[in-house]
Protein backbone atom coordinates (compact mmCIF):
# COMPACT_ATOMS: atom_id res chain seq x y z
CA UNK A 1 0.00 0.00 0.00
CA UNK A 2 1.24 3.66 -1.34
CA UNK A 3 0.76 6.28 1.20
CA UNK A 4 0.94 10.22 -0.56
CA UNK A 5 0.93 12.63 2.41
CA UNK A 6 1.00 16.29 1.91
CA UNK A 7 2.15 18.70 4.54
CA UNK A 8 1.66 22.38 4.40
CA UNK A 9 2.33 25.04 7.02
CA UNK A 10 -0.98 25.94 8.64
CA UNK A 11 -3.12 29.03 6.48
CA UNK A 12 -2.06 31.42 9.82
CA UNK A 13 1.14 30.86 9.85
CA UNK A 14 3.25 33.07 7.31
CA UNK A 15 4.84 31.09 4.27
CA UNK A 16 8.94 32.81 3.42
CA UNK A 17 9.77 30.64 1.41
CA UNK A 18 5.81 30.51 -1.01
CA UNK A 19 6.15 34.54 -0.40
CA UNK A 20 10.16 34.32 -2.59
CA UNK A 21 8.81 32.20 -4.87
CA UNK A 22 5.78 34.23 -5.31
CA UNK A 23 8.23 37.42 -5.96
CA UNK A 24 10.33 35.06 -8.29
CA UNK A 25 7.35 34.16 -10.32
CA UNK A 26 6.35 37.72 -10.72
CA UNK A 27 9.97 38.99 -11.53
CA UNK A 28 9.85 36.42 -14.67
CA UNK A 29 6.80 38.07 -16.47
CA UNK A 30 4.09 35.59 -14.30
CA UNK A 31 1.96 38.29 -12.97
CA UNK A 32 -1.03 36.58 -12.62
CA UNK A 33 0.17 34.67 -9.40
CA UNK A 34 -1.34 36.21 -6.40
CA UNK A 35 -0.13 33.80 -3.87
CA UNK A 36 2.16 30.25 -3.01
CA UNK A 37 2.65 28.07 -0.52
CA UNK A 38 5.15 25.50 -0.19
CA UNK A 39 5.26 22.35 1.48
CA UNK A 40 6.19 19.06 1.32
CA UNK A 41 5.34 15.69 0.13
CA UNK A 42 5.90 12.41 1.04
CA UNK A 43 5.51 9.08 -0.55
CA UNK A 44 5.33 5.86 1.81
CA UNK A 45 5.64 2.24 0.21
CA UNK A 46 4.04 0.16 3.35
CA UNK A 47 3.43 -3.62 3.82
CA UNK A 48 0.35 -3.39 4.56
CA UNK A 49 -3.00 -5.02 3.36
CA UNK A 50 -5.64 -3.27 5.49
CA UNK A 51 -6.35 0.01 4.89
CA UNK A 52 -7.62 0.66 8.18
CA UNK A 53 -4.28 -0.38 10.19
CA UNK A 54 -2.38 1.27 7.37
CA UNK A 55 -4.12 4.79 7.66
CA UNK A 56 -3.52 4.47 11.83
CA UNK A 57 0.32 4.08 11.03
CA UNK A 58 0.45 6.94 8.60
CA UNK A 59 -1.09 8.89 11.39
CA UNK A 60 1.18 7.95 14.06
CA UNK A 61 4.17 8.50 11.75
CA UNK A 62 3.28 12.53 10.84
CA UNK A 63 2.29 13.28 14.42
CA UNK A 64 6.16 11.88 15.49
CA UNK A 65 8.39 12.00 12.96
CA UNK A 66 6.69 14.06 9.32
CA UNK A 67 5.16 17.29 10.65
CA UNK A 68 5.47 19.87 13.08
CA UNK A 69 2.17 19.70 14.56
CA UNK A 70 2.67 23.16 15.93
CA UNK A 71 3.02 25.17 12.45
CA UNK A 72 1.66 22.72 9.82
CA UNK A 73 -1.03 20.23 8.96
CA UNK A 74 -1.18 17.07 6.69
CA UNK A 75 -3.60 15.29 5.07
CA UNK A 76 -2.94 11.91 3.45
CA UNK A 77 -4.85 9.31 0.87
CA UNK A 78 -3.35 5.92 0.47
CA UNK A 79 -3.59 3.08 -2.46
CA UNK B 1 -7.67 29.27 -9.76
CA UNK B 2 -5.60 26.93 -7.85
CA UNK B 3 -2.88 24.92 -9.05
CA UNK B 4 -1.44 22.59 -6.90
CA UNK B 5 1.57 21.22 -7.45
CA UNK B 6 3.82 18.12 -6.94
CA UNK B 7 7.37 17.85 -7.64
CA UNK B 8 9.37 14.40 -6.97
CA UNK B 9 12.88 13.26 -7.97
CA UNK B 10 12.88 10.43 -11.20
CA UNK B 11 12.62 6.85 -9.96
CA UNK B 12 15.85 6.27 -11.35
CA UNK B 13 17.33 9.45 -9.04
CA UNK B 14 18.64 8.19 -5.35
CA UNK B 15 16.80 9.95 -2.99
CA UNK B 16 18.87 10.25 0.16
CA UNK B 17 16.19 12.26 2.35
CA UNK B 18 13.71 9.92 1.50
CA UNK B 19 16.14 7.31 3.03
CA UNK B 20 17.15 8.71 5.94
CA UNK B 21 13.17 8.85 6.61
CA UNK B 22 13.15 5.17 5.75
CA UNK B 23 15.54 4.77 8.37
CA UNK B 24 14.48 6.93 10.55
CA UNK B 25 10.63 5.50 10.56
CA UNK B 26 11.85 2.27 11.13
CA UNK B 27 14.18 3.08 14.19
CA UNK B 28 10.42 4.16 15.69
CA UNK B 29 8.92 0.95 15.56
CA UNK B 30 7.06 1.37 12.15
CA UNK B 31 8.68 -2.36 10.70
CA UNK B 32 6.52 -1.94 7.20
CA UNK B 33 8.00 1.01 5.91
CA UNK B 34 9.46 -0.19 2.87
CA UNK B 35 10.61 2.74 0.92
CA UNK B 36 9.74 6.67 1.48
CA UNK B 37 10.67 9.24 -1.63
CA UNK B 38 10.19 12.47 -0.38
CA UNK B 39 9.21 15.68 -2.48
CA UNK B 40 7.60 19.20 -2.57
CA UNK B 41 3.86 20.39 -3.00
CA UNK B 42 3.20 23.70 -4.05
CA UNK B 43 -0.08 25.86 -4.29
CA UNK B 44 -0.28 28.59 -6.44
CA UNK B 45 -3.60 30.94 -6.56
CA UNK B 46 -3.55 32.53 -10.25
CA UNK B 47 -5.86 35.07 -10.93
CA UNK B 48 -6.38 33.15 -14.44
CA UNK B 49 -10.52 32.09 -15.11
CA UNK B 50 -9.22 30.29 -18.29
CA UNK B 51 -8.54 26.72 -17.48
CA UNK B 52 -6.31 26.12 -20.51
CA UNK B 53 -4.25 29.03 -20.13
CA UNK B 54 -3.83 28.21 -16.97
CA UNK B 55 -2.25 25.15 -17.65
CA UNK B 56 0.04 26.50 -19.81
CA UNK B 57 1.40 28.83 -17.54
CA UNK B 58 1.66 26.50 -14.69
CA UNK B 59 4.13 23.93 -16.91
CA UNK B 60 6.05 27.09 -18.36
CA UNK B 61 6.49 28.20 -14.21
CA UNK B 62 7.40 24.55 -13.71
CA UNK B 63 9.99 24.43 -16.32
CA UNK B 64 11.55 27.82 -15.21
CA UNK B 65 11.61 27.69 -11.78
CA UNK B 66 9.83 25.17 -9.57
CA UNK B 67 11.47 22.22 -11.26
CA UNK B 68 14.84 21.22 -11.92
CA UNK B 69 14.32 18.90 -15.27
CA UNK B 70 17.67 16.99 -15.48
CA UNK B 71 16.29 14.96 -12.06
CA UNK B 72 12.84 16.08 -11.15
CA UNK B 73 9.16 15.47 -12.71
CA UNK B 74 6.39 17.07 -11.78
CA UNK B 75 2.69 16.88 -11.62
CA UNK B 76 -0.39 19.42 -11.36
CA UNK B 77 -3.97 19.92 -10.20
CA UNK B 78 -6.53 22.74 -11.54
CA UNK B 79 -9.30 23.65 -9.40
Amino acid sequence: MKAKIYITLKRTVLDPQGKAVTNALNSLGFNKVLDTRVGRYIEIELKEKNKQAAEKKVHQMCDQLLSNPVIEEYRFDLD
